[in-house]
């Protein structure tokens, strides 16, 4: 048999645009390593980008997460979902390998980016200052964009504007 | 600071309902291990239950999380997605934490779950029997259904119908 071609391309300028596009989108599907067991677990989470275009969330200490991100920083995150018409293993999707780092509660940079945050999430304003929800930096390694059936680009943060 | 109550409820049949409702939804997210790294990876899958009510997916050789399934069976999936329209965090989503298995191609029980498999997604009849297609079980271990803000609720296989 031969060896098949690499399925993924590196980007063009459609794929970027396509990528940052996804990245304005508001919540995001996160996968994570359970804090006990390092076993895959996966959440919805609120989702934008800092002043300096560095993927964020904002979470609370009760979702599993929390703990999750806290002992284990590597993560994954997926932007874009299907809408209700047509095959949804062809709507286009950005998956983010990503290192999550926690904003501290007197970070200098912390005001900065919550205001960034709440013009963009403004219903957060009602919890974004409890003592138990964290500002947390998604930082991006490399970015995979699957634009439907074999359309897959690879991506990198500079591609994305993201760092 | 007085200790938070669990915020994670007993299922009760509504809960169980709704759950058993997510089941039947087409597609999902997955969260798995890379095969090298052991770092986490997201994508989407095709989803569906099996004759038997187990959680099944669809997969080719060439997506990253079949060399990352192979490697490392435990993976966790997410069932649900926001409609265009309220507060994407208050949507109604079903997470599964389970164990992969590969259907080998000539295992006896393949051409009842294939065939069962194809009435729920009768497009996947142009790819299913592909060499470099395989099913997966994805056998639960736990669940954790969101039902918006501050209603989680702990369900069991028994309670979803799955084993």
């Amino acid at each position: 048999m031969a060896t098949r071609p690499d399925p993924v391309a590196a980007a063009d300028d459609d794929a970027r645009a396509l990528a940052r596009s996804l990245l304005q989108l508001g919540h995001a599907s996160l996968a994570y390593l359970e804090a006990e067991t390092a076993s895959p677990g996966i959440s919805r989470i609120s989702f934008g980008c800092g002043p300096d275009g560095t993927p964020m969330t904002l979470i609370s200490a009760l979702a599993p997460h929390f703990a999750g991100l806290r002992a284990h920083p590597p993560c994954a995150v997926m932007l874009g979902e299907p809408g209700p018409k047509g095959d949804p293993l062809t709507h286009p999707r950005l998956m983010l390998r990503a290192t999550a780092s926690f904003i501290a509660p007197d970070d200098p940079a912390r005001p900065a980016l919550r205001d960034h945050w709440l013009t963009h999430h403004p219903k957060a304003k009602l919890y974004a200052d409890f003592a138990d929800f964290a500002f947390v930096r998604l930082t991006v390694a490399t970015a995979l964009l699957n634009g439907g059936f074999a359309r897959a680009y690879r991506l990198t943060p500079t591609d994305l504007g993201t760092g």
